[in-house]
């Protein structure tokens, strides 16, 4: 469901209603500004009736401000007009029904918010409103600048499901009509209403104390400390430099002010996953956030830390010690039905606890940890050890989990959990040698930890020794073929779970995933065999697998699939590669294009505190540069067809010790470091995949089908 | 829900309503006669203002017209007294709400029946209803012969919920009042209103035209016949000796007169389950009905190829071929909601397979097979061909399926249904051979039978070394073990399917069921060890256990214990073990005591068509007699402390070829053959059970709680 919506301006010009349908359309332009960050629209209309008018309107939703939106809208004459123009908040918008039966797609509720109070209030007006199931009380309030070179008349009216300001006028040619527009938020499960509409309240008169010109310019600033540190340059691929940016963009803008609420699958842009969260948050989101605005991924951890006790409460009732994280939640219950694909996908616990771990190295910042991250490490440890048992020969196994693969389900010694869980525990034992008495506090004895050392040591590793390949879990490799010749898309439309369950086919990474994550548990050769074997079955029907394919086939050597894969993460939404876009933006997607460049190009890595770059430049570019935070300094790459420059921004910047290409060296503010960029060879041909399952590149999308 | 019920006779005496729970009750039996298939009660009531009456009633539900039963209901006076009889039929009776929250109660409706027409018809009423959703046409009969000492007026009426004859009269010390009320039922999803009442009226017709006597008669005549063959002597144990013959009686009620429908979990004795039929029927309800009542194990087999265009529908919407038949069916179209308790339960398509082929055996009856059984063979073959597969090595699997056994799910070859599966693709092979020409006319090549011998002769049977026990399915044996010290039964009211499903804990027999049906897939030494393992991990939180595990227990030599689980399946509902009765008898575990004292004590089995005894009396008992129908005569063993006998019991049946104790015997007419009985040495001291779960006896039921 969508709250109150207060984008909402219409325009009578001589009493017909401005709508590019009807009339002509002499320019009409939309432009995402990505570093002003605002949406500008440019109209020139002529109505059905002969009337021309032209129309900018400017909109940002504030970094700083973070209740505030701002719309700026002008009209100007091109000869005389009576303008009537309506400035409004809508409740309970009618949506379209879903025009799908993707189970993925949440059922809209029939006006799911009731009206508690309505205010005229300055220019403009305050609705309240609550959530009818969840009793959720939701504020909305607008305000207006109005400056206009005629005279003119307004009116403000708030009803139960809309307020409304009337602005009335008549322009000469060249008279203008401007209103900023200020919107503000608000929303609490226990606040009273009159504490909501004082809220809403002051936070529009703040907004319109600061004026249009101070919101722009703070955005502005927000947005030019934020690339300065992290953009990211494609010289070469046009199309990939635009996504790129737009994709980091929008992983900021879903990130940059959640402040003790979640990252929902979609952001804020649409109702799909119906607002929940899952593990693309520490998954996909925050590897980028912690890199590049370490501040959102501060808010993202902590929010998940104030969910704790919850996800305790759930691991008592799944009869296991520690915390069981949510699957899926809003508010840190868990909300997946089906407990095969949902409550069974324990590896999100150890993703979680990664994400406090990667973050504490990263960022340096070890308060985090002191005040949060060491609970959650050591309750995830605790699910662990309560989940997992040693057999007989001594190996710990942990049975009966989800994978990443959602093609499969339920299954023993899935590789990427048992190394997430592995990394987890030694995490836990190494937090509470950092944190002793906090963790005596916690119960951590001796005994406690090393169990947690032992189960970490003698994790089981299923592999092929046949094939000579691992396992993604238990003796997977075992199991009957997919028949791709016949195989249509999403297979999960078209084939029950009954069969996807039961054979070798892949949804999205998963042991190409493990060894994104954890490439010291393989060898190169393994890496290569597994890449092949898992590339060839892998279906990407989910988009959180084609930027792992892409950062492993960059590792591996394979940078035209790599690039191709990159192109299908960035593009997911620009593309609507996915065909869902209308739902919502795929956030882990677009986090994961960025990571593709960084991570999989660029070969950034970490190796415990030092960073590690062992960068490559794809085919299709000439110039790759890119730039993250670490450790309270910005660092900047730059790769070349030649050369890889690595530089500290600050010209205050302490020395920095990174290993490039396995060397060790001394990074200094004074002066970047430049070396010859090494070549990687891949160790097999190209892996191929199922037929009509290769990347979709813009190339592939444009061309005719066979 | 309920159909209109037609037991309903109240009684005023004196305008006090007849009910034992007021005034004084001299004398209130309820007997149950097995050998003349009624239900007979006897009281002897003072009303609270002190008058005296006696009364006797008798209900039979008849084998021999199929749609009627009959109730013969007397009073007499023992001093003057004015009595008004009303005898009803009652549709949309309020059933008082589940006392429970097993989900394996299904939620009463509300008003499930419509009501269609009503009408008084001679001494009576016909109703026809339709069910609310399905729009089934259901109609119910009544009608009376009533005599009478006395002067008596009657009255009849009919109204939408209800119809009632009325019966006013007053007797004399020593008068009687005697009404006999037939009643008849029928439903239809496709006759008119009108049909149906005229289909009951006629029922009611002829079942007042037989007369009650005559409806006892040959409700006697049919239970002598049945009886002769059937029944089982069990000498030394009164409790058993009730229980198995109730036991066997509730069977024969449950599956004599299907004529085209299922035999549902609990026939037609309660609402649990919805009255759905599981593979209880082919699996544990046929064996005892094709040995005793073949007529009906015919029926319910010609039920199940009724709904083989269904499962052929249903294997074609998994995409697979040939047919898989519903899990959990009324009708045949699959009702299980949850996929991986139901659909992938596909063992039941090979229970299925093999109950046809018992039934062709065991009666020598071919022309089921060429009529339905050739085919449902040849379906379930494809189906299993599509299921499974060949490893690199040759092994045929059959991955992702759920066996007997609940708390575990979605696994890989699990032995039961491999073995199942193997047999189902033999008999197919052998049943194509034996029917060429149909065969040819369903499509079977050649080369599709041989890729059912080869997939059966390459069956995957997984086995742990180490242990040198065979694994229930997949790499079971290597799973984290239960904690049975904390363990509160039912474990699923206790414990999430999360847990259940990962670790090495039994719900119901499925490994120790693979041995009772395929002993010759396992070695002596084996069986003992695989029992002695999977014993201390069963909890029987199923009452489709305790049975198979008599039989195994008795077979490996264990008889004192097979004798426990024997009580334990024979009383599960006399004694309401499971403590859900009220919902209904459970109908295979009854006939599952009479499996456990004929195959397991008995040593009842079957080499190709000939029949074979391994016979043990178990210590509790000093004399164990049963008898069976095989291949058209009537075969009785008696196997006392020193001998077995073993004789046809028709003069004139021809002889039979039977392997007593591994010896070829040939059985005549003239003379019984007589052998010593041989003990069973057990290999293994006597398995255990998880603390709390040893078998239920009245013995341990009886003794204080430790």
């Amino acid at each position: 469901m969508d709250v109150t919506n207060g984008k909402s301006i219409s325009l009578l010009v001589d009493d017909e209603p401005f709508d590019v349908r009807y009339g002509t359309t002499l320019e009409h332009r939309r432009k995402l500004d990505l570093r002003a960050g605002t949406l500008k629209r440019k109209v020139e209309w002529v109505s059905p009736a002969g009337k021309r008018v032209k129309i900018r309107s400017t909109r940002l939703v504030s970094f700083t401000h973070r209740s505030v939106a701002a719309i700026a809208y002008v009209v100007e004459a091109v000869e005389p007009v009576r303008i009537i123009l309506q400035s409004e908040l809508v409740a309970n918008e009618s949506t379209p029904p879903p025009p799908t039966d993707d189970p993925r797609v949440a059922a809209a509720l029939e006006h799911p918010l009731v009206a508690e109070s309505r205010d005229v209030e300055q220019d403009g007006a305050v609705l309240v409103h609550r959530t009818r199931s969840s009793g959720l009380r939701v504020a909305a309030g607008m305000d207006h600048d109005i400056e206009c070179d005629a005279q003119l008349e307004t009116e403000h009216e708030a009803r139960e499901d809309w307020a409304r300001t009337t602005v009335v006028t008549v322009l000469q040619p060249g008279d203008r009509l401007r209103v900023v527009k200020y919107l503000a938020y608000g929303w609490s499960a226990r606040r009273s209403v009159a504490a909501m509409r004082d809220q809403v309240a002051a936070a529009l008169t703040s907004a319109r104390y600061a004026g249009w010109a101070s919101l722009r310019r703070s955005q502005q600033e927000y947005l030019d400390d934020f690339w300065a540190a992290a953009d990211v340059e494609v010289d070469g691929d046009p199309v990939i430099q635009q996504a790129v940016r737009y994709a980091l963009f929008q992983v900021l803008q879903a990130g940059a002010r959640t402040e003790g609420r979640a990252i929902g699958a979609k952001g804020l842009t649409g109702t799909g996953y119906s607002g929940h969260a899952f593990w693309d948050v520490e998954g996909f989101v925050l590897p980028v956030l912690t890199l590049t605005a370490p501040e959102a991924a501060d808010h993202a951890l902590r929010w998940r830390a104030s969910t704790l006790d919850l996800a305790r409460s759930r691991a008592r009732t799944l009869g296991l010690r520690g915390a069981a994280f949510p699957w899926r939640t809003i508010d840190g219950d868990e909300t997946s039905a089906y407990w095969p694909a949902g409550t069974a996908a324990v590896h999100l616990n150890g993703v979680i606890a990664r994400a406090f771990e990667e973050y504490r190295l990263v960022t340096g910042d070890a308060e985090l940890e002191r005040e949060h991250g060491l609970e959650v490490l050591v309750e995830t440890a605790r699910l662990w050890a309560s989940l997992g048992h040693h057999d007989r020969d001594g190996w710990w196994h942990l049975d009966g989990v989800t994978g990443p693969d959602e093609y499969s389900a339920v299954s023993d010694d899935n590789v990427f959990t048992n190394l997430v869980a592995a990394e987890n525990l030694r995490s836990a034992v190494t937090a509470c040698m950092r944190h002793r008495e906090r963790a005596g506090e916690l119960g951590v004895t001796a005994q406690e930890a090393a169990a947690w050392s032992a189960a970490a040591d003698a994790v089981f590793v299923p592999f092929d020794e046949g094939l000579g390949v691992h396992q993604q879990s238990g003796s997977f490799t075992r199991l009957g073929e997919w028949d791709f010749s016949s195989a249509d898309y999403p297979l999960m439309m078209h084939a029950p779970y009954f069969q996807l369950y039961r054979r070798q086919v892949v949804k999205q990474a998963d042991l190409v995933l493990a060894m994104q994550w954890f490439p010291a548990a393989f060898t190169a050769e393994e890496r290569a065999r597994n890449l092949d074997y898992y590339e060839r079955i892998t279906v990407r029907d989910s988009s959180l697998s084609a930027c792992s394919q892409a950062i492993v086939c960059a590792q591996a050597g394979h940078t035209r699939l790599a690039y191709d894969y990159l192109q299908e993460a960035a593009l997911v939404d620009l593309h609507d590669i996915q065909g869902n876009t209308q739902h919502g933006l795929h956030i882990a997607s677009l986090a994961g294009a960025w990571s593709a460049l960084v991570e999989g190009f660029g070969g950034l890595g970490r190796d415990g505190e030092l960073m590690r770059l062992d960068p490559v430049l794809p085919e299709a570019l000439s110039r790759l540069a890119f730039g993250v935070r670490w450790r309270g300094r910005r660092v900047r790459v730059e790769i070349t067809r030649d050369a890889v420059e690595v530089s500290l921004r600050d010209p205050d910047a302490a020395d920095l010790v990174v290993f490039l290409y396995d060397e060790r060296v001394e990074l200094t503010a004074a002066e970047p470091v430049r070396r010859p960029v090494r070549e990687r060879r891949p160790l097999l041909p190209e892996p191929t995949q199922p037929p009509g399952r290769e990347p979709r590149t813009p190339a592939r999308q444009a061309a005719p089908r066979p």
